[in-house]
């Protein structure tokens, strides 16, 4: 497809779905247009994005697009676009919109937003699940090819399980940060929504990268984004989540669990540090970094989202600690199973909300939501989360592939062969997935050939 | 010296020296020749510290022996030794006793014991310098080769400097913190007192090991611990520190830094970070960890401990976050520094207060004592301090050589000549410092030999 093609099908798309929630900002059409026109007359240039459709979550700054991060009295209009964006842009991806989010990305549901509550692709009475909301939908709904989202608690992965896409959550302090609305700086990362595991990966290489100006950033220890060789007999390890999850997503889960040959393992220790997010320090950082706009404008805040930031204000430090000093103990938990096992899989989500639901308790069942998905940043894991089938009525469920921090190109083949035992069209689309990277052995009239300079 | 030798040396300076402060538990005459006599008649045995008499700060287990930690009332006997200790013993030490220090290791005066003040080997007028008093003066004094300290601070710095010897200030996460009583639990580290840097380097060597069960251990990523040739031109920085010193200390610094060829930075992002330490969240670390002792039995406390550890209580999580966002700040800000410099030269006191003022004020001299100290263990810094001369009244003057995690090896020759080129006596004992390593360099008539496996 040229840029122009792909212009007029996500536009074409867009009309087709039509929801208006997915967007805060979209582009015109003409301006999409243009920029498509621009960009097939030049030609690719050798650029591997060429022409791609892609989203904004509305908390990362694209030059001259406000940045609302779900809060409209928060609004500012950046002169940059934040690092990733720009390689995004010089890679030759078409910009289509800034998207929808769960206020300064800090809820699971996808609800807790002003301009309105994207819809679930597959069922309008489910939650899309959140914080990047809009972007999960817009890939699900085929509008873009890929899309940029955040993770801090799992906000990253719960929409792609809920739109059936994949998510990957990559390795914190891999991609820049700067320009982006912090939730909790040290355990943000920003995200890919992706049709599969390989495009996803492909976005990564393009917008990672070492930032001197943001002090959460990392040096990669080795190449991190390249594709490994299937693994010839990973080990897998599952852990007994059945009184933890609804029963079909519980089904689905052994199953995924079945095909990847997982063996149980405890996770206890994860689990107790996944409440930490909400339920000890980290909330504080959120509210740390609201802190004007919680002192000065509370009025501006959506009634959750100000409830949560408010329960950071009276944390205690000395409490803090305490917690630091359990997440420390859960790291090195998390490098003794990495030790053994190359991955850990779990369920993205234990279920899925209806809309309904969250409006009766806002906090309850997202609070749930993040079960699975808390622990993953402050252990320092990357992974991702991939459509492992539906519950007999319809609902999605999600399957997760956690490993070590820099472990995204050495999880792909594994998370991409569980993505296609699953799965065999994007979101809703009724699309086939794309295809499969080129296989890792030779075909018998192939000959091998190592460059080397 | 054999191993009785060494002990008959040993009792003989503890009693010439008669400073019971510097004990909170010595062991028997009887007990030590015992050891020195099985030690003596077993031989070496390829043991590098054979015979060799140490002391134990009394916050690091000694088993059968209590640990006070400068509190009386929370006192306990542990059945095994810290691993650092057994690494000692094990390599041939001779054990000779458990040292005062600032309770809980708080504090670098050295006067906040219910054990009294030891005695500063040099002026009796002048606080010994703290937390590690009591093991920095039993080696100042010559009672024994080197001590194990802690340091938090720089209570393993400031008190070489006031007792004119060499304080190893390790990697934190190098050596296990198993079996130290914990002061701020992150960023604590054990330390080591000697006459010189190689021999406080040897120290390391025997005791540094990775510890699983030390959620804050660390595997150093090459041999760190290797002393490595002098470097040929070293680029070390320094910073204009006379507007935060006594005169006669800057005049000090300005000798060392003309003799290493210093060039001057900018260091105001660490000095930031130094205050988070006492001024900052990382107070309530120390309360977290004695919060028990605080609330029960808060009677058994120093005064001005109690002081210290109450006003940790009322810190509020979300004004922690903003530290922990400065000081990753000032983290990449080292990277900086350590990518252009070898090392940062720096005071290691800014003054040494009297007993006199820190009686007047116990608070504000204690403070201004860990200017230069208290931001190396937060930005993740090794280093070695050592004497660079007196001050024309005879107060002793600390110079302190500062790189990055893992460069106490590297650091180790630099160091070394700068202790040489300042100091030709050990503390106050009148003693030669011992004969430096041997040179890096061949003489006329050696030959290098290559062994490969």
């Amino acid at each position: 497809m040229t840029p122009m093609q792909h212009a007029e099908a996500a536009l074409a798309a867009d009309a087709a779905h039509a929801d208006a929630a997915i967007w805060i900002h979209r582009q015109p059409d003409a301006a999409i247009l243009d920029r498509a026109r621009t960009l097939e007359a030049e030609g690719p240039r050798g650029r591997p994005l060429w022409g791609i459709p892609f989203v904004v979550k509305d908390n990362i700054d694209v030059a001259g697009v406000p940045t609302t991060a779900g809060c409209p009295g928060y609004a500012y209009t950046p002169a940059v676009d934040a690092p990733a964006v720009r390689r995004l842009l010089e890679a030759g991806a078409l910009f289509i919109g800034k998207t929808n989010l769960d206020q300064f990305a800090t809820g699971l549901v996808g609800t807790r937003s002003p301009y309105g509550v994207p819809r679930n692709v597959f069922d309008p009475e489910l939650v899309p699940g959140g914080s990047s909301s809009g972007s999960a939908c817009a890939v699900a709904a085929g509008i873009v090819r890929f899309a940029l989202g955040t993770d801090t608690a799992g906000s990253g992965r719960v929409p792609a399980a809920f739109g059936g896409i994949v998510g990957l959550k990559p390795t914190v302090g891999s991609i820049s940060a700067t320009g982006l609305v912090p939730a909790c700086r040290s355990v943000d990362t920003i995200s890919v929504f992706a049709r599969s595991v390989d495009e996803a990966l492909a976005v990564q290489r393009v917008i990672a990268g070492f930032d001197g100006q943001d002090p959460y950033a990392r040096r990669p220890p080795y190449p991190h984004l390249r594709r490994s060789a299937a693994l010839p007999a990973p080990r897998v390890a599952m852990a007994d989540v059945a009184p933890l999850c609804e029963p079909a997503v519980a089904a689905a889960y052994r199953q995924a669990c079945g095909f990847l040959n997982a063996a149980p393992i405890d996770i206890s220790l994860f689990l107790e540090s996944a409440r930490l997010l909400y339920e000890g320090p980290w909330v504080a950082e959120r509210t740390a970094a609201l802190r004007d706009v919680l002192g000065r404008r509370p009025d501006v805040l959506h009634p959750t989202t100000r409830t949560i930031l408010e329960s950071g204000l009276d944390r205690r430090t000395v409490d803090a600690f305490d917690a630091f000093h359990t997440l420390r103990q859960a790291r090195r938990e998390a490098e003794h199973l990495f030790a053994r096992h190359d991955a850990l899989l779990l369920p993205t989500a234990p279920f899925c909300p209806s809309l309904a639901e969250v409006v009766a308790d806002p906090l309850g069942p997202n609070r749930r939501l993040g079960t699975f998905t808390n622990f993953a940043n402050l252990c320092d894991m990357a992974g991702y989360a991939v459509p492992i089938g539906f519950a007999p009525d319809g609902t999605p469920v999600g399957g997760m592939l956690l490993g070590p921090a820099w472990s995204e190109g050495r999880l792909a083949p594994l998370a991409d062969a569980l993505h296609r035992r699953f799965a065999a069209t994007v979101g809703a689309t009724g699309h086939p997935l794309p295809p499969p990277p080129p296989p890792d052995t030779l075909a018998a009239d192939e000959t091998a050939l190592f460059c080397i300079g």
